[in-house]
């Protein structure tokens, strides 16, 4: 593709961008396909001849479009949202035009220095004290195996230099909470620490961790011989976006020499917010988190923020040296392929950079506090509603809800709740997850997708209460 | 940033990487930035209020071109060619200005089955049988760990089920070469593996693994009671792209049970090739491979195939299954998740769908062979000169090379090596990356930028002869 064929085609792409966020209400919010349905629209063999870009263009449309899920649209209620703010999606391009790469400072010097600056930037934002140092991951699954591994090592004073994990006698202890993200235990698993080493540790009331249910686990552990390693607290949890006490967790931690790895990978973002830093109290005694930016805030997926206390530790871990890439300038500057697990990285502080100046802070967060005002609202009409019921407290933007009529109980409330919540997701009407809460399933309703106005929540609330009480 | 305000940046953005391809020659490869440099010229602090978008584009002018080093300049010699070509660039604008993730096929079907198909058509082109199956990753480094964990798994018999690596009794071994990528030592290590159980298997005068010293390493380490897990075999080193001998290696890791992972992050995508198949002669007893298709192939970074013959133990080691993730098609499906590290997973077959169409596959063999020959006619002319010498037999598209005129060996010898090497790179006529073979300096002419025309190769042989020569 010549420089020319790309200004005509990159121009229709980006007008056909345009479009799709303008009318992105038009569509279903859930792809209404079956499984294999796109798949069969596309030839089992690669091309051996160019086709014509007008060809490929289409085929979005043809092919594509149909088999989406629309995470951009202001009917998107499902998981955690992901935004991906139009200046965002420019921030990236530039990344991608550009097509450079970030192997070391001397790859590509802005590359690095830009990353440093904007995750800085966020380290203000949320009221971190200029103890931590960030570098951006691709997603908190990433970031929370490299705090565990740096855990581990940490623990076993650096066993990867001799024997490996296998050198320690002492069998490595992992605590985390039933509530904790999925990522969290398979992290634990990557990372060698066996399923039979990973400890639940009870939870309270409000589904937050119980610290002092920790320091008895703890105490037993230690009192059996076992090395007790990491404790991974979580700030807006998955299912309810609880939130455990890293305080007081912090304090059972530096105790017993536990890494603290927080996981706040969807509400770290809140901490733009002087009334959300309540949710932080004692952040400073962890050793590493994660704020996932493309969530929330806004910055186009993937942009997960790992910010460390010891980034020494961390390069040591994640460290390699080959004489390719030594430059004259190491003692220097910070080489990123030493903070994480790839060598290549993508210049992904551009989108940061590019939401953060076109939007501003203080738009973020207006738009924020939009959000957890929509839900609080969603949260009073639910909880004043004949048979329906709010689950857990609204602390961020996220409702747990169930309609639970007289009567109905048990599986069969199971039955109804998937049933009508699975109505809406057909329905395309918006996209809603239902998840198990204390064993029963339950719907959450995640608010936050940036072009989810009250309008939409209240559509929402209508579609709802159609759903589960006509059915 | 509204929908118009983004067809008028857009524009305008796509216009200025169209402009920075078409003039990119006119840059001096390397950055000519101190450290700090970048830095110094951006803000500590974030902005409160939004900023123009112009001032945002002007910046990347002002503040981020002179901190970068040209990777899609036709002068780029450096590393290992990172191709972005335009039609991926579009590729993955479009993925970005989508907005969805792949957290599950349910989330984005066409997300997952996109995936499928073109991986399987890059499977088709590389020559590979029906019996592989392939998911994207972001880098070689990810893709090889990943490796690295599922072997410790399968010669655990699954500990991490259990009480993890520490519940297996005999010390894992991990066998790579010398001249493996720095990321195979990393892989290991962070699997858990020690640095003392990662044994280096010698090389021949080609610098390729030899096999009948790997079957006497694990004759050894199985007399001595460890048990011999995986093996990781180059088709293509970064140093000299040599080509281990992978049946031979195959058939050692099949007498012994060792996991087979084929790191053909570089020279898989010559594949594509009748002529290059015979490095590949046993690839189908490997058990995994990475193929980065961010390389010479041409696809934006990050785009790196992960093949296995297994997925089924794929999927056992990386799995999760919360509640919140469930569907109801769930066993018709695949969700990719359970393929590799992170939960979230942007569109990337997006970017390479878009290249393998606009190109066609007879393009990118072409490209690729004209990139052979023109390292070929290099080699030539540095074999012909005086004083110069090719250092590795040219395989594919690295000439690895150094000017030692009579009477300067060792330590004066490298200083001269770097000291015209580094003449170069600071010059920004092109850039080059010095590295150490056999224990002295040399340098890697590594060609592939999609830019690079013959022209541009005898250019830098008459830059290479005036600076060593002249020096």
């Amino acid at each position: 593709m010549t420089p020319d064929e790309f200004r005509r085609t990159g121009h229709q792409l980006i007008d056909w961008i345009a479009g799709y966020r303008e009318r992105i209400d038009q569509h279903p919010v859930s792809a209404q396909v079956a499984p294999g349905e796109v798949r069969a629209r596309l030839p089992a063999a690669p091309p051996e001849q160019p086709e014509a870009m007008a060809e490929v263009m289409a085929d979005l449309d043809r092919v594509i479009m149909p088999g989406l899920t629309h995470w951009q649209s202001p009917r998107f209620f499902g998981y955690f949202p992901a935004n991906a703010p139009l200046a965002g999606v420019l921030g990236d391009l530039a990344s991608t035009g550009l097509g450079v790469l970030g192997l070391s400072w001397q790859s590509g010097p802005a590359i690095t220095e830009l990353e440093e600056v904007v995750t800085d930037w966020v380290r203000q934002m949320v009221g971190l004290s200029e103890g931590w140092s960030g570098v951006i991951q691709d997603t908190a699954s990433t970031s929370t195996l490299v705090a565990l591994i740096c855990a581990r090592e940490r623990a076993t004073g650096y066993a990867m230099a001799r024997g490996g994990l296998q050198a320690e006698a002492r069998p490595l202890t992992v605590y985390v909470s039933a509530h904790s993200h999925s990522s969290v235990d398979k992290a634990a698993l990557l990372a060698g620490i066996g399923r039979d080493r990973i400890r639940l540790v009870p939870f309270d009331d409000a589904h937050a961790m119980r610290a002092d249910a920790l320091e008895a686990m703890v105490a037993e552990d230690l009192s059996r011989g076992f090395l007790p390693c990491a404790v991974v607290a979580t700030t807006g949890t998955t299912a309810t976006t609880a939130v455990d006490p890293v305080g007081a967790v912090a304090e059972v931690a530096r105790r017993h020499g536990l890494w603290l790895h927080l996981d706040a990978a969807m509400a770290g973002s809140a901490m733009i917010l002087p009334e959300c830093r309540w949710m932080w109290e004692g952040v400073e005694g962890a050793d590493s988190l994660v704020l996932n930016a493309h969530k929330w805030l806004g910055v186009p997926f993937d942009c997960s923020l790992y910010y460390v206390r010891d980034p020494q530790h961390l390069v040591r871990v994640m460290s390699t040296n080959p004489s390719f890439l030594q430059s004259a300038v190491d003692g220097q500057v910070k080489n990123l392929r030493d903070w994480g697990i790839p060598l290549g990285r993508r210049f992904r502080a551009l989108k940061l950079w590019f939401v953060l100046r076109e939007q501003g802070v203080a738009a973020l967060r207006a738009r924020l506090r939009r959000d957890m005002e929509n839900a609080r609202w969603l949260a009073g009409q639910v909880a004043a509603a004949p048979g329906w019921q709010v689950l857990a407290p609204v602390v961020l933007q996220t409702v747990c809800l169930r309609h639970a009529p007289a009567g109905l109980e048990g599986e069969a409330l199971d039955r109804h709740t998937l049933r009508w919540a699975e109505g809406i997701n057909r329905s395309g009407a918006a996209y809603l997850t239902p998840a198990v809460l204390d064993g029963r399933w339950m719907v959450r309703v995640s608010v936050g997708a940036e072009a989810t106005e009250r309008a939409h929540v209240a559509a929402l609330w209508e579609a709802m209460r159609r759903e589960a009480e006509g059915g």
